[in-house]
């Protein structure tokens, strides 16, 4: 039985998500797949910081957020090491980034992550900034240092979108990827097609959990576009950055758009591509766009209701194939971490 | 570059797939991977064998085929031997079978598979006969001699259905699986919702190459039966069989039931499921089906047309996951060999 020691950075959703995958099922991923995952340091800018080398129980550190909404409640042997002194001086094999994206800058978790590869830490992160901004730096830092730098999480939470166009369908040659990124526009959009205004519709959202209070990010497309640029760069060996993604949201969308395609036997959905094609010359040129786009309902994106994601894969060998999953979800984005994790552990 | 020398038992669309993958993709895929597919044998009881230990040009193969409808094209070292001389005595690594399919015996693949699994060879298949009737016993064998058997084609073709389920979804909990499992049942229940009769759409489905001379096995539910046999034993640890699967096929469906449905928003899908649950006693047991189905227009499955192949995985973790893609086809098909053999690779 092998065991990696991980550092949580960040523990909102998605950590706590993946505590409660390994405080239920951490026997069960043992048995399969012999291979034990043990937290020894979580470390949050509001909840707290607690790092034991021997192991923390995932089920303590849940009780005390569920207690007191931050980790006081938890023994540990040392206390308030902040993120950087969590990731050089822990005992931690695999880091898991969590912190919150900025995908401008990708800070605080792009310097998190380069410290960590630097360190001949393992890396797993959900966190789109850093993927989206500067993976091809990450990845060779990663291969340099001998380690993993996963994504999986960035797209479609605990979907496998990445690993199926990497792995399973990387022989077939695809040659495009559009696919329904966001799954609070997706929200929007639906309830909007029921009656609902805009406002309404973004407030639901919200008050659902799906949308943030700033919702920008999201209905603008920039969380689409992000993930865009992750799979040109994973999928397709495309070296794109977000500036490459002519991008435009759902704002702009009113009640009349969305009834006229409805009379039209059409929907509109929020969807984000790209494309590679040789130009004239036998140079490789592409697309990459966030657009909202009137599907004919017999299109097999035009279905995806509410949050759910999709993602169509246009192959040379095997034409379309189209991956329908969870978009968001605590549980669901743990599941994705795991996923990385166990797939260090297959290596 | 690692080389591996293929024999191919059975040279029909599927083999004449993957010949044509790898003329038109060979380098290709040796620079992408560092490995090399070089077919050595190939038998078949019709078109007559050919065996080269230094390598057969899948150019040659097919240009023969095309030019006399047989290998007698094709310059060899040795010819006319069967496929178990060739399996037993040939140099090839990976024995690919691809011979026609018995669901009742699994025979002559069945022979053949175990030969080669005895002689050390790794086996790929695209035959549902010996996977449905004898998955168990062929990986343990497969398994004492150190070698693979891979299945992927057995469902959805090229389509990765097996492997997500398997590798990637193993460890969200799966405890259904349901789908559009036959091409050529969707095809017709998608002509019959156009207008079409029964009879029409089966020899329109004929004439198209979807439906062979005798429709039996398709219509009556057996080929999806044996998917839903591979789909159980593969993801879900479930040893079923064939005789564990209720089986009702397409045939009794009439226009009434198709316009009544309609009428409804539902759609008629032929389903195959299985799906694990506890019984009282904390005993394991099973439902393991395949029967039209109404599903609402909402489904994903009922956006499901034509020939096209689609499986949704309920996960504990993930809750549904559904995977659409081509469930037939000559490239296609293929494509699902170059998977497991670079799968093989891998290992």
């Amino acid at each position: 039985m092998k065991t990696y020691r991980l550092a949580m950075i960040g523990f909102g959703n998605v950590g706590q998500g993946l505590a409660q995958i390994l405080r239920d099922h951490g026997g069960d991923i043992a048995r399969r797949h012999g291979a034990q995952f043990q937290i020894v340091a979580v470390s949050d800018l509001l909840k707290g910081s607690v790092y034991d080398p021997e192991g923390l129980d995932p089920a303590e550190l849940l009780a005390s957020i569920e207690a007191v909404g931050n980790l006081d409640r938890v023994e540990a042997l040392h206390r308030d090491w902040d993120a950087l002194r969590t990731i050089k001086e822990s005992n931690a094999g695999i880091i898991l980034e969590m912190s919150y994206t900025d995908l401008h800058t990708g800070e605080p978790a792009l310097t998190h992550i380069r410290q960590a590869l630097q360190n001949g830490r393992h890396v797993v992160t959900t966190n789109k900034g850093p993927t989206a901004l500067h993976f091809p730096e990450l990845k060779r830092l990663a291969d340099e240092n001998n380690v993993e730098f996963g994504v999986e999480g960035t797209v479609m939470s605990g979907t496998p979108a990445l690993r199926v166009g990497m792995e399973l369908l990387g022989g077939a040659g695809i040659r495009r990827v559009q696919g329904i990124l966001n799954g609070t526009t997706n929200y929007i959009l639906t309830q909007m097609e029921s009656g609902a205004s805009y406002e309404e519709a973004l407030a639901e959202a919200q008050q659902k959990g799906y949308a943030e209070a700033d919702p920008t990010g999201d209905v603008e497309g920039h969380d689409a576009a992000g993930k865009v640029v992750i799979l040109a760069n994973l999928l397709m060996d495309l070296p794109l950055t977000m500036a490459d993604v002519e991008c435009q949201g759902i704002t702009g969308l009113t009640p009349g758009d969305i009834s006229a395609a409805q009379e039209a036997g059409e929907r509109w959905k929020l969807i984000g591509l790209v494309e590679r094609r040789e130009d004239g010359t036998g140079q490789l040129a592409a697309t990459a766009r966030v657009r909202p786009t009137r599907l004919p309902l017999s299109h097999p994106l035009a279905s995806i209701g509410g949050a759910t994601n999709a993602i169509t894969y246009t192959t040379d060998l095997l034409g379309d194939v189209t991956l329908i999953g969870p978009g968001a979800g605590r549980i669901e984005t743990g599941y994705a971490l795991l996923g990385d994790m166990l797939a260090i552990n297959r290596k």
